[in-house]
């Protein structure tokens, strides 16, 4: 075959074709390694490329790298040290689970399912779909979560795996390295998790349980500095079950605006409220703050597994600009985001999956919390916090009322041993002296 | 309720609990914006918070960050700046896509279809997996891929969301900013465009194609020093559809042993090769050089949306060590990782898809490819490429012999506008004077 053709100039990344190669080069090449001084050189087709002898490894040392090493999963570092050894006369009652769907008791509903198997059937999903999913699906969630005071099109709405990954990309469009982001405390670990691998600076603004944690505005506007690049705020509360009231939440919006810094609303428990309650969307409520939303099936249609997530871009005012829309496609264009057949079933699973599903999930989780709660509130010593949404209780240990406990840690670790109840302790949030139920 | 368990220490970031609040404090957060010179403080359980009233952004000033900057797609930035309007006298032709489904000739097995059904009419796929899989799937996928050269055991598999986040891992992993990694050329554009994005420097190494796209050693072994962090081969090659020989892989893993050099091998297209011809893994090959072998169920299968993929964790010598597998795991919890579902549906997949399927897969692929092939070799100034494998083929440009196109852009451009055929210009893969049928 002609060989002219092949004799194109790489952007200057060398040049390939016939190689001559002189006996200098095998020899520094002859499986011993290089050795000594002397630079060697490799010629190929004229051009000379240094085989830089002295610098190159001569053993192995394969080390992870830095990120993997600052990839830190609280929770797993207190539990894994934890010494759990249930009674063995007692059944394990696991209450640490933040999964609806281990114990059975919570399955998604049979449209959610029906939706997946059409979608299969059809067989119009086992391609690629656009790295910011399907149209058609995005489509789908903004008529879902459109308001007349926040309006969406699809174009607002970009798909990821799972709200995860909708953390992930909202994070990392709009923080850099040294900047800080200002997450609730207690919070949702996996934000510290990401921004901490990033060389993000996180500061943990209070929340306030005798408010039914709301957040102590105070002191998140003391945290806010030129380098705050972003807050989050997580409504309903993973771990709290709280859930803000219009005023409070416009009160966070006002801190925001104050200092012009966008919001990260983390509202995957969107919609997840007891009834009596209401729950309006962050952007619904800001005539300024830009807002991500992130959000998807995992908790309110109970399969946690299908890694299926949203972005909700809302930016009335163009503060985000172009710029930022499309940092979130590029940054999308990395791993792709959510599985096709779960894309093509979305706009059944939202359009018709029945409202009585929805209601009986609610009043199952208000029932056991109030259980829960009541049962708690006879124990002197503790103090549990009645959630208002969510899947989650926490409860304040009054330390001197258990003086043979060190810590919260120490509380529930003996907790299993003798009762063989394990409940997630609040360390495990960088809350020490409560405990979380889920 | 009692205040008492609030009053606790917030790792050294302010405390929670009742709040007072000085005029002051009121003045300075009035929603007029903060003032002056005059630093203001806030205090709340008698801790003055500094208000930091001088370094707080004053106007809204919102930028993607450099990531999400540094994030390019080379294919898009080629492609979306092409004038493509087809001749309306000819319907348009695509040859430019790399997903199998688009055109419908190519459909999955109904055994991989039925797999999926059967995965959710279980409800036993809902929940959370663990990051890293189903240890039921880990283990399937390692049954699958083990033989006696390179065994496999379940904890040698870490599944991902397609093979772009095993690619995302494994990079993640191995290399720190300011490291660099040796990247074919031409190759699958993903690999630059995860590594720029985390500060890793690409080196491009030659692939001849008067060698069927073999590696230029010399070159490969020349651009090798202490911060080379890793090597990435893709057998069969993307965009080539070359299959390297044993002996071949032999010496691309001689060069990486003498330099100590970890290999990321793509091997997605593993086992897609045209009859005759053999396709050994990497790790079958390797003595003592650790590979993470990616792959996943897209091409083979045909469901490249579904991002199903996996990392194969091959390391007999114990280089990478606990440390790799660990920092693995943990980069594996920012997002978790593939669809629960297709993770139930897998075992099956892999164990009951039966051979006729890949044979009439494969039978479809190569009569198309030496249609191609023989066509365009009675084409004067065209070069074609016999591909072995995989779904590609490239052809060389004599650009002396079209004098009127200045490069395979613009030759590619006017196919589109006389003939509304559209091929891929190599220069997509920084490899001018090309272009690929897909």
């Amino acid at each position: 075959m002609d060989n002219k053709p092949y004799l194109v100039q790489m952007n200057g990344n060398g040049v390939h074709g016939k190689t001559t190669v002189n006996a200098k080069t095998l020899n520094s090449t002859n499986g011993k390694g290089v050795h000594g001084n002397s630079i060697h050189h490799v010629s190929v087709n004229g051009s000379l490329y240094p085989a830089k002898a002295k610098s190159r490894r001569q053993r192995w040392e394969v080390k992870p790298s830095e990120m993997s090493k600052n990839t830190l999963n609280p929770i797993r570092a207190i539990v894994d040290g934890m010494k759990l050894t249930p009674n063995p006369d007692k059944p394990m009652i696991a209450l640490s689970i933040g999964d609806p769907t281990v114990f059975g008791n919570l399955p998604t509903d049979n449209t959610v399912l029906q939706a997946m198997k059409d979608a299969i059937d059809s067989q119009k999903f086992n391609g690629y779909a656009p790295s910011v999913g399907y149209l058609k699906s995005r489509q789908a969630v903004a008529n879902f979560y459109s308001c007349p005071e926040a309006p969406l099109e699809a174009e607002d709405v970009i798909l990821t795996s799972g709200c995860s990954q909708a953390i992930d990309l909202a994070i990392s469009v709009l923080c850099n390295p040294g900047d800080n982001i200002l997450v609730p405390c207690p919070g949702f670990s996996l934000y510290k998790t990401l921004a901490v691998s990033m060389g993000i600076e996180v500061k943990l603004y209070n929340l306030l349980p005798e408010k039914s944690w709301e957040v102590d505005l105070q002191h998140l506007e003391s945290l806010i500095d030129e380098s705050t690049s972003c807050l989050i705020v997580t409504n309903p509360s993973n771990p709290c079950g709280s859930v803000y009231s219009k005023e409070h939440l416009q009160k966070i919006i006002k801190v925001a605006s104050r200092h012009c810094v966008p919001i990260l609303a983390d509202e995957i428990y969107s919609d997840m409220v007891f009834p009596g309650c209401s729950c309006p969307s962050m952007a619904s409520l800001s005539t300024d703050v830009p807002i991500l939303s992130c959000g998807g099936l995992a908790k309110r249609w109970l399969v946690p597994g299908w890694r299926m997530g949203w972005i909700l871009i809302h930016d009335r005012n163009d503060l985000f600009g172009s710029e930022i829309r499309q940092g979130l496609v590029k940054l999308s264009q990395r791993i792709l985001g959510a599985c096709s057949i779960i894309q093509g079933a979305l706009e059944s699973i939202l359009n018709n999956t029945p409202q009585s599903f929805y209601n009986k999930t609610i009043s199952f989780l208000k029932s056991n919390s109030e259980i829960c709660f009541n049962e708690l509130s006879t124990i002197p010593g503790l103090n549990p916090v009645m959630p208002s949404g969510a899947m989650y209780l926490m409860v304040g240990i009054d330390m001197d009322h258990f003086p043979d406990y060190k810590n919260d840690v120490d509380f529930t670790e003996s907790l299993v041993t003798e009762q063989s109840v394990f409940c997630l302790p609040a360390s495990a949030f960088e809350y020490p002296n409560f405990f979380a139920l889920w």
